[in-house]
């Protein structure tokens, strides 16, 4: 396929390219093997085989269970802190002890090196939800999940720029020794802590190493699945990232997605303290110790614009689904003598300029039958405005409701405020 | 005084009442001892001074304890199920046993006869934090919470129609009886069962018929005081009332109070099922039993209408918080040349018709320095909007802040959609 740079002059760089190459042809029942990446299936399949058997054989003493949990949030971090907002979104600085600290961490989940991690990752953002964007949603749950590497990708993911990476002494270093750093980071080390602290090798080995590896990965391939799944749009909804807890939980704070995809340079993704979003703290305290720093904010007056827009959107929602107030235009224009005339065979009560059939209401008014009934065949504006009662704006939006004619010549009041129930004032 | 009644041809009853008569003079020093209302007075410490003097000397039992809080439900609900809901409201139809049981249980608060509260109440609901209304909010929480009754009232309350209550047989029947069956409902019975199933006559007449009577009646109060102050304005917020589950809490489920006093004669105070109200409870339980029919409930239609008014206007304050772009008629209109000049010497672009500075933001931009350097003193309309980059709506609103200018002939694409930055659209 021929290589296709963004900025060719094109109207849309991602129908251009699909448009412009071709996709491997799909997969078959006789292509499969050769089309299956077996790295990642190796990847995938030998960590949980070696924790389920692991798990059954051996015991599990707490210090060991306890240290597989410190153990998935150093490693955790190191992809969510490393990986994610320090390479791929470059949403803050980190010093060059932070940076190998990390770098190490993420070796140690076991998903490739963070050059080719945030290539895809960058595209992912760039083209999200496209057949440009490695882990499409679109594909389904568990193409976005696991899929996307198991077999070859039908395209390549669209161009995205990691020159600023391939510069970059941490990154390079990692690169180079990426065989090495896993066996270490991901295996050696916590078999040999809870072995040389506590005498246990082969559960450090089971439950540090290989399930303690597979929660990592799952909980990272999360964010390309659940958050893509799970919850509220809740800054824009174009795309399909969620924002929820659930998936926050599962994956140390990366769970707010939508947000996240709005604003991929901000080194948050919960923005309130509440929000369960561990990476930020760590990033936030990792600043406090002179580790880090120039974390990113993107403006807070910008970040509430997207929350109205889908507030706002959400209550036009409600408002279509409720039932209004016939329109002026839709209302016969009735005269004085017909309306009185008409009154004397059904309960008709003209308020500010509009006639109101109130048949089915007389008995229910809280206010006792008898002043509707009074008022039938007659002007009741004064009374229902204060005169009698100053009804409340509930009354006023269910008094519309009843319209059946425009008073002709009473239309002059039928545009000021009186008409206008108080549910419509602020459409 | 003369006497006024509504419908005598007033634009404002209230206004016109306030206008046309006197109220009392103010209480002085002099005047203070024949302007107390003394049984109120008596009615409001005696009982708490017997309860604390009780509560000092006499062991709390388990059983009484329990009984006490169980008696508390009882004549709570006499209130709010029986005084409120039922007589007050008319919000449902209870059977004549119903009616017996509730008048007896309301006798058992001390809160005057039925007519009587009613009476007050629904001057309160017509005429809502007006001078009119007996325990007007805006004379402070104390006033409306026991103020109103221990001096007489400078004013009588507004008018109010209780023609149905002085019909009513049991509602006379209390007020025939009243005395005897305060003395037998507040004191009798909740001393008189503790004495006979487990010997505590004491006990019983300290707390379950003492102190639960303070909590009863505090509890009450509490509806005009705490319900008018703590809170959110959940439908219309005109008036005082307010809905808070603190006071819901306090109240048997009245603290619903801003719905209340936007639909009182919903049987209701709480809609969600999740939120407390055990009056509602009550009432509906009394109709699987067949012992209430005809439950009001105002059409879910207008409800919804009224917390969508709310929610827009919270959104709208939200809005006018926010800083949004220029207006197209503040902005200078710039020439072309112009602006190939001036980009010269300060980094402007065009995208969509308008003029950017981008000076503070080329380092910041999440997708590289260079994309924007490379567009400057050009038109990156195509680009920005998917021929490099299809930019989120975030990215967008972000961009319309940087406006400084409209291009001279570029206004007829400033007015199709790319120009207006999304939260501005649903405005
Ligand atoms: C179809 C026309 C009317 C409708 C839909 C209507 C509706 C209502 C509603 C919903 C209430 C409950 C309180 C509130 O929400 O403000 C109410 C109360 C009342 N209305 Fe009307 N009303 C109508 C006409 C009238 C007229 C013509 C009069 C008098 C001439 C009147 C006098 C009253 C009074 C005195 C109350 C009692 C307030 C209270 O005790 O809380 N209403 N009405
Ligand atoms: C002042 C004008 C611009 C603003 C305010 C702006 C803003 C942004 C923002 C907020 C992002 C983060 C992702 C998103 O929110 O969509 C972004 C990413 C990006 N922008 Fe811009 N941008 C501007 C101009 C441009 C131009 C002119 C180009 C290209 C010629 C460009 C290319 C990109 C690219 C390639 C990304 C990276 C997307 C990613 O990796 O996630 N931007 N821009
Ligand atoms: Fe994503
Ligand atoms: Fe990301
Ligand atoms: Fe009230
Ligand atoms: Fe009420």
């Amino acid at each position: 396929a021929p290589k296709i740079l963004p900025d060719a002059g094109v109207e849309n760089y991602v129908s251009h390219v699909l448009k412009t190459t071709k996709p491997l042809p799909p997969v078959t029942f006789d292509t499969l093997l050769s089309e299956i990446n077996w790295i990642a299936v190796a990847v995938l399949t030998i960590p949980p085989a070696i924790s389920i058997f692991g798990a059954y054989t051996t015991k599990l003493r707490w210090e060991t269970g306890l240290f597989a949990v410190l153990y998935y949030f150093y490693t955790g971090l190191g992809i969510t802190a490393g990986y994610h907002r320090l390479w791929a979104h470059r949403s803050y600085n980190a010093s060059k002890f932070m940076q190998y600290f990390l770098a190490i961490a993420g070796a140690g989940a076991v998903q490739g090196p963070i050059k080719w991690w945030a290539r895809g990752h960058r595209a992912h953002h760039r083209y999200t939800d496209t057949e440009l964007d490695p882990y499409n949603a679109h594909e389904g749950f568990w193409y976005s999940h696991v899929g996307w590497m198991l077999l070859k990708p039908r395209r390549k993911p669209g161009s995205a720029d990691v020159s600023d990476l391939s510069k970059d002494e941490v990154v390079r270093w990692q690169h180079k020794n990426y065989l090495p750093l896993i066996i270490i980071a991901a295996v050696v080390v916590p078999s040999v802590i809870p072995w040389l602290l506590w005498g246990d090798l082969r559960g450090g080995y089971v439950y540090a190493a290989f399930v303690r590896l597979c929660f990592v990965q799952h909980s990272t391939f999360c964010v390309n699945s659940l958050a893509h799944w799970l919850g509220e749009a809740s800054f824009d909804d174009k795309h399909t990232p969620k924002d929820h807890v659930v998936t926050a939980l599962c994956t140390l704070g990366e769970g707010y997605h939508n947000f996240h995809h709005q604003f991929p340079m901000d080194y948050r993704n919960a923005i309130k303290w509440y929000q369960y979003d561990p990476t930020k703290w760590f990033i936030w305290v990792s600043q406090q110790l002179g580790l880090a720093s120039h974390l990113k904010v993107f403006p807070d007056n910008e970040v509430r614009k997207g929350q109205l827009t889908m507030q706002l959107k959400r209550l036009r929602e409600t408002q279509e689904s409720l039932v209004w107030p016939s329109d002026n235009n839709d209302l016969p224009v009735i005269s004085w003598d017909a309306f009185v005339e008409q009154s004397a065979t059904r309960p008709l009560i003209i308020i500010s300029g509009f006639i109101h059939d109130v048949a089915a209401f007389v008995e229910e008014h809280p206010g006792g039958a008898h002043w509707i009934v009074r008022y039938i065949g007659k002007d009741a504006t004064t009374a229902f405005f204060g005169g009698v009662y100053d009804h409340s704006n509930a009354a006023h939006n269910l008094l519309a409701m009843k319209r059946v004619g425009v008073l002709h010549g009473g239309v002059r009041l039928a545009v000021d405020d009186k008409a206008i129930p108080p549910a419509q004032r602020l459409k």
